[in-house]
């Protein structure tokens, strides 16, 4: 794509989720060149960006002929393998984030080490390869606890709550049967969950986002109330210096997610993702610069955009398949009754318990946005 | 593209231009079908779009092949010509307008009729086929006249301000040498111009935005408060009322803009256009549903969403091509002065008096908004 008479930079994203589809819509208006490298041309991101490379997007030689392309690479998700990053950026490929940043959002071991040298609060760990790592672990905390795969994970999962040694040892067995290290955790007292979001540009430059609740049921992130309702301004400050200081700390270029315990010490640090996350989807119609826009112009090294906020709340709910598949004749009667609310959908075939889509609602009374927003989510659901 | 496992509605836009692309962009997050029927894949929306049929947008064989792949057909221009809409009527194809609703905004003999016929206040105006007509014409109204092309238009052009019989008849000569039927109207002593955009349904639903105040430049849109700063409230509530009417007594399907003049006894209808429209390109960031959005839910026949106002103004104003084409090199010092400032980019190649872009903010004080929108415009085009 062209803009002017001298070629404009161009960005290609590896994966073809519906992160990638909300990025193409945000490259739109900037008017940047914007590549996507999927799977199969019904991959959510495939079906409305101009510019698709279909291909593996963990396999070397396809993500090489792509990033010819392109002037600079980065990612809709974690999972192209570390040795395939280092032959890419061994090529002269440009990874924002690099392959140094990215290692702590693909591997929850080295994230923990690091995040303890930073300071940063965490919960209490250790890496685990046999069930009696972890009883001993759980001596020392009480049970349950939480297994957790370092990298990839089995079945789709990679997070266990497990209440006993019997419970443990299932895990255990199996993890250490498809070759997935663990690590174990203190299943954290919290009273909410948090998550903060920065973007960080080459330059240095930082934009933070502020520090949303997230509701969870299932490992499944459901709703997001942005920002969090009643927290404690120092405790919020906090958790975006946190946020900043990490990014700053672990190199990362584009957007960073922290998600958060809340607890009555303070915040403890979940998960990282460097990368548009799922916490900050109410960007789209709820702050000046949407954290899909803020990702491009941070990987291209632009002076970042206001993360102010639009409204004074603005409340997300995702969109889960349902047993019925027809989510478009339930949409019809979501939009009559709420004019405000906006669906987004993306263009997943719809499976029980599938992201399909999300909704977004601003406004003044939290309570009220949360009601409306979870409402058209199970009427979408099939459930209301 | 399909949401769910029965298919969802898919519409074709004629023409690849920037409204093309803003449609494109808001059809994402909807989760229908979007088409486009572009001349070139160097179009604006050609760039962006995944579902690009290549042809030319005004001849029956192309259109006729582009319907089939799409359940309703809408427009980025007017410049169809009658006859082929006529012809794709017949084949099947749901147009939306349909060509009984379009001949009003392709024919502006047609809509003076119209118009008058439903008591919407207009210039005085008559048809004219020789210099005397506009001579005797201006004995009546005084010169300067406005000359206006009822279809098409010559140079490029279809309204030009003649002085004097001498003026007018340079005009008339070259007019009907190219066959352009005229028609002269008064030339309006207004304080300012404004617009009025309705979007309406099949159903009849409509949804009305705020009086903008649109800011004119040798024929082109240079700005566009919203809303009209100190629009007296009666005036403005007649502004909307008279768009609504005119929406449903000509039959509009989608967008509706009713260009206008104030003037000390009223509002006066200067042109009419079914499409998204320039003076409307602020809803983007200014309303929780854009014009390209709700243009989308009206021709589908979905229920329209709510156009009110996200900040209390939003500026727009338009990007034009100067004389150097290195936009993007601007660009980063634009986004560096002004984070809250929204630069919206169409990919079309620089050239000077080129509409290439817009930039949007969104604020309390239409003053400052203007001067920053103003600002960034002027630099973007080499002259800041």
């Amino acid at each position: 794509m062209s803009e002017t008479n001298r070629p404009v930079p161009s960005v290609g994203m590896v994966g073809g989720g519906q992160l990638a589809r909300m990025t193409h819509q945000a490259a739109i208006p900037l008017g940047v060149g914007f590549r996507v490298l999927a799977n199969t041309p019904t991959d959510s991101a495939a079906l409305v960006c101009a510019d698709v490379q279909l291909g593996d997007d963990r396999a070397l030689p396809d993500l090489l002929t792509f990033a010819k392309s392109c002037d600079v690479l980065t990612f809709d998700h974690e999972h192209v393998p570390e040795p395939v990053l280092r032959e890419l950026e061994r090529a002269g490929a440009v990874l924002r984030p690099g392959r140094d940043a990215l290692r702590y959002a693909q591997d929850k071991l080295l994230m923990r080490v690091r995040a303890e040298e930073l300071g940063a609060p965490c919960p209490r760990w250790r890496a685990v390869t046999t069930v009696e790592h972890v009883a001993d672990f759980a001596a020392g905390t009480g049970w349950p606890v939480v297994l957790k795969a370092a990298r990839g994970g089995y079945d789709g999962k990679g997070v266990w709550v497990v209440d006993d040694e019997a419970g443990a040892a299932v895990v255990v067995e199996r993890a250490t049967g498809a070759g997935v290290p663990l690590l174990v955790e203190e299943k954290v007292a919290f009273s909410r969950e948090l998550a903060v979001q920065v973007a960080r540009s080459p330059y240095g430059q930082v934009a933070v986002y502020p520090v949303v609740e997230t509701v969870q049921r299932d490992g499944i992130c459901h709703e997001v109330i942005a920002p969090a309702p009643g927290l404690d301004e120092e405790k919020a400050t906090h958790a975006q210096e946190l946020a900043i200081e990490l990014a700053h700390a672990l190199g990362v270029v584009g957007m960073l997610a922290v998600e958060l315990f809340e607890t009555e010490r303070g915040v403890v640090v979940n998960e990282l993702a460097m990368r548009p996350h799922n916490s900050g989807h109410w960007t789209i119609e709820g702050a000046r610069t949407s954290q899909f826009e803020q990702h491009l112009r941070a990987v291209l090294d632009l002076p970042l955009g206001s993360p102010r906020t639009v409204g004074r709340y603005t409340v997300m709910a995702n969109l889960l398949g349902g047993g019925d598949p027809d989510v478009f004749g339930r949409y019809i009667h979501v939009m009559a009754r709420d004019p405000e609310l906006k669906v987004h959908l993306y263009g997943k075939e719809v499976r029980p318990g599938r992201k399909i889509g999300h909704v977004t609602v601003v406004g003044d009374d939290h309570v009220d946005l949360l009601e409306r927003a979870r409402h058209a989510a199970a009427y979408l659901k099939g459930e209301a």
